[in-house]
């Protein structure tokens, strides 16, 4: 495996399909369930690893956000990665630059609670499929929302990238592998695992009949007041559409429930498709 | 030659080297001189003929802008243009979609005349460039402020297309050939080259000696009364530095001046390098 940190280093072999997972490092099972999958079908698997500060907010996370660079390389050359592009800040924006803003899909949730995160993951994004110009990129499923946005990016701006999307991977108690997930204390950890429980009796209880408006906002409410007793301060537990990731309360089209909550100083996400 | 509407009509044929010229339609001189630029350097040339609604403003004139496919086609082929690329407003914008916006470079002058221009500019050229995936495209220096706009967004995003700035094409008085000029009356075309006049007499004195700051604010001035007293409504008449396309009094950088003048209910604008 090759480590790269200059754009100029990167290759571009014509005729060679080129498999791309963007990550922010921290590797666990999810991202590298991302580079197996790239590595069974592609001929080329490049992973970026890249804490890109344009997606965190001032107040966020940024400076602490796990990084340790040789264990992340270790590990990516293990599941039979090419070539890590690791590129210093100053490689991706040497100056402030031209922002990518995707509309409808970006507005609520994790829009809302973070505000210029998404024009941050899909600049960053166009930037890294111009940089690396995959066949394929692989996302996981555990950011929802952030899949939503880029498979409409590329959709808008025509951009000749695959988005494939993969199942969320999970400890053996369904807490959803997340970076962030070194932060809980070893209680915070003990409790993580049942957001995915009301997620998954919210979907039970809402496949088990067809609800009417109000069941459905009594359902969803049950859950959040679950979550708030067990000590989850809740942003969001909601029914959305897949199309434009608002608030639905049918479920005729592609839906997915979606949690955030915050856990001491950890704020969780996930969520479950229907 | 060809005339494709879809974009899924277009090739892509890995091993050529495609040259683009985006248009917006209205074929004059300046046109047909980038497509043969491009025929000359590359071994298939695609000409986009669309109108973008995204880049006029409400009470500009998007409605009556000169649209004739028929003859546009004709000059088009007549110079060895491959494909003519003509979609529909429907193909281009499915629905409202991702925007990409320019920062530094798109604020001042036709940006701060013609609000959210520039991003419709740029949305546009970035769709093209992901549509038609040339290697070179082409645009003329005439849109001076749209050339810079375009190339920082190049850098900016990664976009691995190179593109190249051609001369503006001028009638023999001096006119910038523009599409709008069709718009100009008998009286107000026999007007229209005082503004390529004045910027070249005020090259002409800022190349004589090296002035003031103050003696460049008195140049840029006594050009805007010259046009104002001749019938113009002068918007601006300035020198930019390119790096920025803000204003500058220094010309020991790439320097440019600028105008733009409303004579009658026609916007005409025009640029001379330094």
């Amino acid at each position: 495996m090759k480590i790269v940190t200059r754009i100029s280093e990167l290759p571009h072999d014509v005729g060679t399909s080129v498999g791309l997972v963007p990550t922010m490092g921290g590797f666990h099972d999810g991202h590298l369930q991302l580079m197996k999958t790239a590595r069974a079908e592609r001929d080329l698997v490049v992973v970026s690893l890249f804490v890109n500060p344009t997606q965190f907010g001032p107040s966020e996370d940024f400076e602490r956000y796990p990084r340790d660079r040789d264990k992340d390389a270790a590990l990516a050359k293990k599941v039979g990665v090419d070539i890590l592009f690791a590129p210093e800040v100053g490689e991706i924006y040497p100056r402030p630059g031209t922002t990518v803003h995707v509309p409808v899909v970006s507005t609520h949730w994790e829009g809302a609670s973070r505000p210029g995160h998404f024009a941050g993951v899909a600049t960053v994004v166009c930037k890294l499929f111009n940089i690396v110009r995959p066949e394929v990129a692989y996302f996981g499923l555990k950011d929802l929302q952030q899949c939503l946005v880029i498979s409409r990016m590329v959709e808008d701006l025509n951009i000749p990238v695959r988005v494939s999307l993969q199942p969320t991977v999970r400890e053996a108690d369904g807490l959803a592998l997340s970076s962030r997930n070194v932060y809980l204390t070893e209680e915070e950890r003990q409790l993580g695992p049942l957001i995915f429980q009301q997620l998954t009796a919210c979907k039970q209880l809402l496949h088990s009949s067809i609800l009417t408006h109000d069941q459905i906002d009594e359902a969803l409410k049950q859950s959040k007041v679950k979550l708030e007793d067990a000590g989850f301060r809740v942003d969001y537990f909601e029914l959305i559409e897949l199309a434009t990731a608002h608030s639905t309360r049918s479920t005729s089209m592609p839906t997915a429930l979606i949690a955030a909550a915050q856990l001491g100083k950890t704020r969780l996400i996930d969520n479950i498709l229907l």
